[in-house]
């Protein structure tokens, strides 16, 4: 049986990580019908790559949606459901992320307010609004169990979210706000998992690596292309065994 | 050679596990010089108990401290340095808190705000506020190694804070915005943990139990007087190797 073609959706998909998954979900041999590449302002410098990119591709769509701002996010919830229709979203994938480096002394109420905005509450806003689409797509697939060619939320982490890393990293990475606002999205994707099995949407956390993007800066471990291909290798891979999982690129779980 | 008389302060110090708090540290044979019992409202109807206490009790301080508000979490820290002046603060203890039962689907922007407000931003403005405090405390006193009678940062988290416990307890007790904040906060006091072990400031987080205050409600399984009393057993107890550990009120590891 040939694979059926997917719904997918992915936030920060102008740049570093998000546009690289946008550009590997497009050469791959698994059909995507299409796929919403979503950034905070499709008609700025910023989203030049992927406007060059959309000219190419008729199935990607390009949509504003700022994580920090829930109009957006109705707004392109309410397109794309007339986009997908009775097909549903299949995968929706919150990438989009904000990153402070400050320590406990120097972080600040905006920082605190910054990364937890776009990390934690943008993923949460993101999933309510999207869920009708999600179940939708759940339902219209006749696959059984769970998997993110059915309906899945795939939230990007970090490693910097894990408890157990603090003791050995944080000194000469603090990123305290950070730390934070990831360990809250693990959280809040635990919770998604077990509130939403029954509606048979799967949720996971996935750690990238660290990877040369503007965030990842310089010193970074691996490139984007190598980063995005384990990590769509590890999506493709899920089912409800991995339901609520956090793991990283090469599909090894990460300790909470 | 006796303990020397140390100087506490306690978030939410007018009910539930706060007040008790307040009750049991002036029992207590272990001398205490400055009780700093923190409150939203110390003139109105909901510090009747507190205010009560301190008209017996001349060591009570009762401030005004809301956990949402900056400014007065600053007007305070200016408060507790003059009284306690070249002694410092000893023990602060992070108590304050809100819950909200939601699940996901039903939680509110409000209430993720509410949440993170007082149970991460609140604690988070707390320590850094009174950081200066801790540390004439620590430099003050003349014990080797860390104390919760030389300089120590309590919070009061949650067993609904750990990532372990999401898969058995979800569905029938969701509060997904509690369990993000709590997860948050446990994030925030680790990285204090290690940010401040150098100047010999000790963290810690505690479960208090399933107790039954206004929050806990009437089908908790233990009394106020029960779960502090083990509480402050374990904050005795504290040393530089409990630096940022997660206990239960009998002094048990909760994992993350
Ligand atoms: N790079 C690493 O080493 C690494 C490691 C662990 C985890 N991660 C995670 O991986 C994800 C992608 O990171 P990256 O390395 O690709 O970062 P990046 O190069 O800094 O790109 C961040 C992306 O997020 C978008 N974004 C930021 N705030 C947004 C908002 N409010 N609304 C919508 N989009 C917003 C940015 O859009 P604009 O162009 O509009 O700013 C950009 O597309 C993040 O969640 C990050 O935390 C990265
Ligand atoms: N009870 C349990 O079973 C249980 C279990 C696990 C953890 N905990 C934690 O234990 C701590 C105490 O809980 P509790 O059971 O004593 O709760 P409670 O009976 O509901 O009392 C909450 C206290 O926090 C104060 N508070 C709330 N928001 C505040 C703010 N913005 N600024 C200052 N104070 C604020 C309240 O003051 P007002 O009177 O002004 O509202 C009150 O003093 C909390 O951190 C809670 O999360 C409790």
């Amino acid at each position: 049986m040939a694979a059926r073609p997917v719904n997918v959706l992915i936030t920060g998909a102008n740049r570093g990580l998000g546009l690289e998954m946008v550009k590997q979900i497009l050469e791959a041999q698994r059909p995507v019908k299409n796929l919403f590449a979503c950034c905070r302002d499709p008609d700025g410098p910023r989203a030049e790559a992927l406007r060059t990119l959309a000219k190419k591709h008729p199935n990607i769509s390009i949509n504003r949606l700022d994580a920090t701002d829930l109009c957006s996010i109705k707004e392109c919830s309410q397109k794309v459901g007339t986009l997908v229709g009775a097909e549903g979203l299949n995968l929706l994938i919150n990438n989009a992320g904000f990153m402070s480096k400050s320590t406990l002394q120097e972080t600040t109420p905006e920082d605190m307010k910054n990364s937890f905005d776009t990390n934690v509450l943008g993923p949460m806003n993101v999933i309510k609004e999207f869920l009708p689409h999600l179940r939708v797509g759940a339902k219209a697939s006749e696959m059984p169990g769970m998997s993110s060619r059915k309906a899945a939320v795939v939230n990007i982490s970090s490693v910097l979210g894990s408890m157990q890393v603090v003791k050995e990293t944080y000194s000469y990475f603090p990123a305290i706000s950070y730390r934070i606002s990831k360990a809250a999205l693990n959280m809040l994707a635990l919770c998604g998992a077990e509130e939403l099995k029954k509606d048979e949407i799967l949720f996971a956390l996935l750690h990238p690596g660290w990877v040369r993007t503007d965030m990842g800066g310089e010193e970074g471990e691996i490139d984007p292309p190598e980063s995005v291909q384990g990590m769509l290798h590890v999506m493709a891979s899920l089912t409800e065994k991995q339901n609520g999982a956090f793991l990283d690129y090469k599909g090894q779980p990460v300790p909470w």
